[in-house]
């Protein structure tokens, strides 16, 4: 059997078709996830690896997506750590961190410790799942602006804060959240996962030299050890922070939906894969702007390895329809085709 | 006398010094700002000129600002349109926005008609304050997204997917909004606004082709129409737009602590004045990193016409001694001078 069209294009080959797949495609826009969320709430669906298993898979069975990813949160390690939280719905930390104390007191976790059922989730994927498995974990910068600000916030002005006014802390809570991230997906790809992608979601609230200075070394240090499956990294609202993304030890690049790729790709190494970037918000206008749509990126995406996704993940309110009209209309376009007019 | 500082950078001279004011600067993190605020709340204040004056003039005797800049919100000319709101404390549309016959229902005041409460805040702070006064509005992209979105949100996913499920519709808002906001910024003029800022505060939100198709043509409109006075831009996360804003008929482009000024000031019209662009979160470190801070964009700033400002909005925890650091830093900053090492 040939290798996986995702893995191809995630190893740098140019592919003739893109492969496709979506953020959150398992997820509130499709009836059958709803079905499992009415007798399950969605923490209890991360650690279940009976119901995680089962809602990863769906997509694949409707829409034949080229990847699969894992079912989990990006909170999932910290409980491990000994962090309390809720969601509701949004990640809620009982216990804000403000202090060395704080930090001093969080738990470093051994790798068989710290999520045993994202592994057993993996384990049994990786023998369902027709195509490959993607892991997944938060980035420390991340974790840390939820830890320190304690939700969800539209600008994590307290975190940005807390790391001009306590560097030293700052860099204390990265290290161990860099330790456990680390350990957190060399076991996730011991379990079985294909490709690992870095969730780095607030990252493009900072100045490029303050992501330098607090989030990309961890993400290096991490990226670094995880050599032995295709890397992905994702920020949102980072197009400033393109050439240090760019300088990660990563095959692929996930990019919202900003920057067309080919202005993206321009500035960046050759070889370097793109993942992305159609804006979720397109998928709720009716079918033919989504088609429409969806040509620009892939047409955008020309001149190198490209890997089709949302510039982030699906909104709930996603007609199913349009994301098999997207499905079709990735698997129709051919990359290498010079068009005319 | 001579021309002020501020008119003067804002006209694009490269100044010796930079001048100096903050968004937001009358606002929580003052306790005279506070005391009035025990007694009327926000909209209040913006709607009662005796009360929009002296909040006005506060940061003025505490700090010595460089600019007044009016109290109000960028919601204030909504309900001359027919649209009704509350402040909770966010701003929440009672009936958002979503189909044609809303937008036709929505009324086109006359400039006396839209906040005359503003007119009158004005002619008294023309009279009352040291510096000059610079007026502002919310762009129609902007007044837009909370209309159809009905408050603030992380995204504007409903908003952004409005513009594609219904250019139509959203074209029609649009043109109402760029009338009314013409209208309300002439009449600030008129009123005595020396300059003018326009907050397109979720711009960032949309790609450069949805900005140039929904925004950049109302924006274009409304400030052609003002250019008695120095025009100020503002958008927030808006790296990726930086040339369809440098084409705006502005003389001051007002940036987000995203990216260095010099970096910005690199791929603009020669000319152009840059306002900007502390992080506010620098302000609450203590008083040394504030001055390093301010040192590093008063550098980065040079090689052009300079005002100083903050990225975005003041925070209310902000400690009211660093404001003075600030200000003290930024006036001590000799901009023509070589630094030696």
């Amino acid at each position: 059997m040939s290798e996986a069209l995702f893995l191809r294009a995630a190893r740098g080959e140019d592919t003739a078709t893109a492969p496709i797949w979506c953020m959150r495609q398992a997820g509130r826009y499709l009836p059958e996830y709803m079905a499992i969320k009415a007798k399950a709430d969605f923490w209890t669906m991360c650690r279940t690896p009976d119901l995680a298993v089962e809602v990863t898979l769906q997509p694949l069975r409707r829409y034949g997506m080229d990847a699969a990813i894992l079912f989990s949160d990006i909170m999932t390690p910290l409980p491990s750590m000994g962090v309390s939280l809720r969601f509701a719905p949004g990640p809620e930390i009982d216990d804000p961190i403000q202090s060395a104390r704080q930090v001093r007191e969080l738990r470093v976790p051994e790798a068989d410790e710290i999520a045993p059922f994202v592994n057993d989730t993996l384990r049994r994927l990786r023998a369902e799942s027709p195509v490959p498995v993607i892991g997944f974990a938060g980035a420390p910068l991340t974790l840390a602006a939820y830890l320190v600000e304690g939700k969800g916030s539209k600008d994590f002005g307290r975190f940005r804060a807390f790391l001009y006014e306590e560097p030293r802390i700052a860099h204390e809570l990265l290290e161990k959240l860099t330790v456990v991230t680390e350990r957190y997906l060399r076991a996730q790809v011991d379990a079985g996962a294909e490709a690992i992608q870095l969730f780095d979601s607030w990252a493009g609230l900072l100045d490029k030299e303050t992501y330098d200075r607090f989030g990309f070394p961890a993400n290096t240090r991490i990226l670094h050890g995880l050599s032995r499956v295709p890397r992905i990294y994702i920020a949102v609202g980072a197009q400033h922070l393109l050439a240090s993304m760019g300088a990660l030890p990563i095959e692929v690049l996930s990019v919202d939906w900003r920057v067309p790729l080919a202005q993206v790709r321009h500035g960046l190494r050759p070889g370097l894969v793109l993942q992305g970037n159609l804006d979720p918000t397109r998928l709720l206008a009716p079918e033919v702007e989504v088609r429409r749509a969806a040509r620009e990126v892939l047409r955008s995406g020309r001149g190198g390895p490209h890997i089709f996704n949302l510039g982030h993940g699906i909104l709930r309110q996603t007609p199913p329809d349009n994301v098999a009209a997207l499905v079709d209309e990735v698997r129709a376009f051919a990359r290498h085709d010079q068009e005319i007019g």
